[in-house]
């Protein structure tokens, strides 16, 4: 149960964005600029963010945020698909280029104490061909992610247990991105 | 030394927004409403807001945040302005509200780990006075400072050690809020 009246079946962030939309409008602004656009020198794909935001919300243990940017990655990667369910089980295996394995090194770094962020992390990612955008992305993707998983799960909002509605989302998220939901739009797209 | 190449002399978040603007018009325009502006039923002034802040960031341990935002919460708090360090001393003892007292609670567990937030912790904040409002607007300030804690962490920017700094911030944030900083300023500006 939601510790706040919170609208009724609509799953994690978005039943927050819908509570509040002045605040809502900016964190999925966000999301939007740092998850599809990059800085000017980045060379991370929309996949490569999305699987960033996945294995962040993985290392909080935020399974909505997880399960929906995994899917998002799923959908985005297409024929490289299983390549996010091999970084989520052990990125240090997965097929990844060793620059993104860097990066994720970088992104859990700040998840766990952004004070640890060395230098020596740093030109690690920069030998394996991280630009300084690229490295900038990384750490506001892995701070950004700890704010949206703290405010869902300490609002203790709704988190769907069925596969299928997390590849409903994976699937909007791929192609629309992250736009605010309106009012009027049917109760049925809010569960997505 | 900062992690990337950012503009010389400017501190803190000031230096990543000016880095990544098409980012920071996002951060920036999250922390004017969150700080400046409440949900419907809330009762947090934005005194009280920057203390929620601020003391999510000394927590934290993030000397910049920690600091610009008491600076900004003396400010706004006016003659009553020792309430700030003496919240930040120890907030059991402070002669704040019951009410603010028990959402710091809230907002420490959020920053910690978000999914301890009990039934028992927001029926104690209700009890002394704390609407659905104040609920959410502390769970999301804990939140997000949780971001830009680590940003600004992350990345390694610049952090004053002036005292004098951190009052001309707080002054600026306390008057005009969070504005965008142009790429036009004088350096002098930029400072603060």
């Amino acid at each position: 149960m939601p510790h706040i009246p919170l609208p009724d079946g609509v799953p994690g962030i978005r039943s927050l964005v819908m509570y509040r939309p002045d605040t809502g409008q900016h964190l999925y602004a966000l999301a939007q600029a740092l998850l599809r656009a990059g800085s000017p020198d980045s060379t991370l794909t929309s996949a490569e963010r999305e699987l960033i935001a996945a294995f962040v919300s993985k290392q909080n243990q935020t399974d909505f945020c997880m399960k929906s940017h995994a899917a998002a990655s799923r959908h985005l990667f297409a024929d490289q698909r299983d390549l996010v369910d091999q970084t989520l089980t052990n990125p240090e295996t997965a097929p990844i280029s060793a620059k993104l394995k860097a990066l994720l090194i970088i992104a859990d770094h700040v998840r766990a104490d952004a004070r640890t962020v060395s230098d020596n992390l740093v030109a690690a990612a920069r030998e394996k061909g991280a630009t300084d955008g690229d490295i900038h992305d990384t750490v506001l993707i892995a701070a950004s992610f700890c704010m949206y998983n703290r405010y869902v799960d300490g609002l203790a909002t709704l988190t769907p247990t069925d596969p299928a509605a997390y590849d409903a989302m994976g699937e909007r998220m791929g192609t629309l991105g992250y736009q605010l939901p309106t009012p009027q739009a049917s109760p049925a797209t809010h569960l997505l």
